[in-house]
């Protein structure tokens, strides 16, 4: 029997393996669990291309001696790890097994959810990301991008949601400025180890995000942030947030490559208009030409996108909130088979729902993530009527 | 027996008459024809609200008579009058027709098509107007509105295409200086009489387009541009295009009405972006926040909207060019009926397609205007195989 202290060193572990989204590992892991799934790598018994991924790391040491140094290093640097086992994980990351699925005939590796998130910051990342919004765009952005940044972030920051983007100069730091103004939280994900945010530029801006808000990554400390590390980070900007609004990029940007992701993972996908003339909205103006990509001018747009002004957002549930009708049919399905009271297990309720194994783990955590569930006596079960707390 | 001039005459006579667009009228003149019309309104055997409409007019004298003095008027002004019966009468302002059925319910008044245009310039209108776009925009333009009216009419007409506005200071006068810098014709679609273009300020430009290109006006000389006169007036610019794009708009501007009338109508409606921060872009951002409206940022991204790139649009057909595919059921249905050599009178046309006779009408005339049927010995004949001709 493993206890949930095993299975989270588990999942450090593995991350420690193996690069972020790999898909191998993250079916591995649906179908095994963390602990019988790092077992099986180190006996070496996943598909050799997983098994070679992750051979070298393998060579240094016991993965489970290294997870407990992570975990102390976290700690020394004023930080912390958190897994899908903790309270705090973001139960909606879990949609981007779904990016996989979808497009299983097309090569698009490294979408898988991540195993861990090393987290710096006074706030707790599921609470804070529940009414979040990502606001990304050009690192060369111009005067006019920056100011749209900072305002549309003040704004949706100033109404009680969480701005998220990267740690890049231009829109992204500005985005940051713009939440930091209004007094909010702010989430900055990271494409490298939090031992060094990059750029250098930014370390001010790092401080305070770290102070007021959160910087978060899937890589450990000193992990360098290679050019694919950005493409795999954006993943999770888009999968942890209700929307993702460009405000400047050029063609085939970063950016709009987000924008993409939250399109895959319905997500809405948002655009700031510019100047026709300006070569910092092509990516933009493109974004808007093809389906499926809102055009918005400001903060009032984007909350009118992503969800009901006039909601009390200090007291919006942990995690995502999703309308019952917006359940896709099998999480419905799931949903049915989880009992009232006593719980039951995932085997268990995969049978009664009638689906694959895989397919209930995932249903049910994002039924946690969406009040509908609670995980209970190493089971789940129908989450009690909803209270909204005083605070 | 009424000859064509009798008819032409006729048609003067009632657009001396009646305010264009009169819903009334225009059925009165689709079911009798326009000399019977006249007799009927003369006779005082219309719908009282039409009658009451032109009492004031008759009273000044015989219709018939006015209507020979405004072509000798006409004449001697340098410019023609041109009716439905006319070959340069561009036989897609039948569409207008259409509106009125569609939003039977609603109160949209004056939105019929017209029954006669005064016409001062060196070009067919219906030829010029075959491959069209409607750039239009707000009196009150910016530095980059204006910049982007004339890049953008520039490119438009460039490549060949007609350029349609209004007569208006600011983007309408920007995008016809962009068309006459090509070297193109550009028709000025205005809201008064053609002896007194308004506004004064744009004399020098009106001159210009009048002998580059056609201005073109409903009202007799004499007449004021009043307010509800440029509403009335959109429409045809909305008609007479394959599309419309507005370059900058305040909300609830008239720019914004002309799109909405190119949607009714089942034209591309287009819109160029701007900074977020102009009030100027309003109307242009909400139109593109509204289902129906394109992005566009220039010529190439119109042109995509409304025709191919890379036709010889020096041989297009007169008349807009639609794919067979794009006709709407009853349109086919008349098509059906038209026979392929000895023509065929309008009423054998409906019985044989068992449409009502203004239905027949109104299709018969988008089908010679789309090339697929000929006017011939006074009825419809399906048209000769397509030619290209080298000019």
């Amino acid at each position: 029997m493993t206890t949930v202290d095993d299975a989270r060193l588990a999942y450090v572990a593995l991350s420690l393996l193996v690069e972020p989204g790999n898909r191998d590992l993250g079916i591995e892991v649906a179908e095994h669990g963390p602990v019988a799934t790092l077992d099986r790598m180190v006996a070496g018994r996943v598909r050799a291309q997983l098994y070679g991924a992750a051979a070298a790391r393998l060579r240094t040491g016991p993965p489970l001696r290294s997870a407990q140094q992570a975990v102390e290093h976290a700690e020394r640097m004023g930080a912390r790890i958190i897994t899908p086992l903790d309270d705090e994980w973001p139960a909606q990351l879990a949609d981007l097994a779904t990016i996989s699925r979808d497009t299983a005939h097309r090569i698009d590796r490294d979408t898988y959810p991540p195993l861990c998130l090393w987290v710096r910051g006074p706030w707790e990342l599921a609470q804070i990301l529940g009414s979040s919004v990502a606001v990304v765009g050009a690192r060369a952005a111009s005067p006019y991008g920056n100011h749209a940044a900072t305002e549309l972030a003040y704004g949706v920051a100033d109404r009680g949601w969480t701005v998220v983007s990267g740690g890049a100069v231009g829109i992204d730091a500005a985005a940051h400025r713009g939440a930091l103004t209004a007094g909010r939280p702010t989430v900055a994900v990271l494409a490298c180890g939090l031992d060094r945010p990059y750029p250098v530029s930014n370390s001010g801006l790092f401080e305070r995000v770290a102070e007021d808000g959160l910087l978060v990554t899937e890589w450990p400390p000193g992990s360098l942030p290679h050019r694919h590390r950005f493409l795999v980070r954006n993943r999770v900007i888009a999968a942890a947030t209700r929307g993702t609004v460009v405000v400047e990029a050029a063609v085939r940007s970063g950016a709009v490559q987000t924008l993409h992701r939250a399109i895959q993972l319905g997500r809405t996908a948002m655009a700031v208009p510019g100047p026709v003339s300006s070569a910092m909205s092509v990516g933009c103006h493109e974004a808007l030409r093809t389906e499926g990509t809102r055009l918005v001018t400001g903060a009032s747009h984007v909350l009118e996108e992503v969800g009901s002004i006039g909601v009390d957002l200090a007291a919006t549930p942990r995690g995502p909130v999703y309308d019952h009708d917006r359940l896709d049919a099998k999480t419905a399905q799931v949903l049915d088979a989880v009992p009232a009271r006593q719980a039951a297990g995932p085997e268990q309720i995969a049978a009664a729902a009638g689906v694959a194994l895989t397919d209930a783990l995932y249903a049910l955590s994002e039924l946690v993530a969406a009040g509908f569930a609670i995980a209970k006596d190493g089971g789940y079960a129908l989450a009690p009527p909803p209270k909204r707390s005083a605070a």
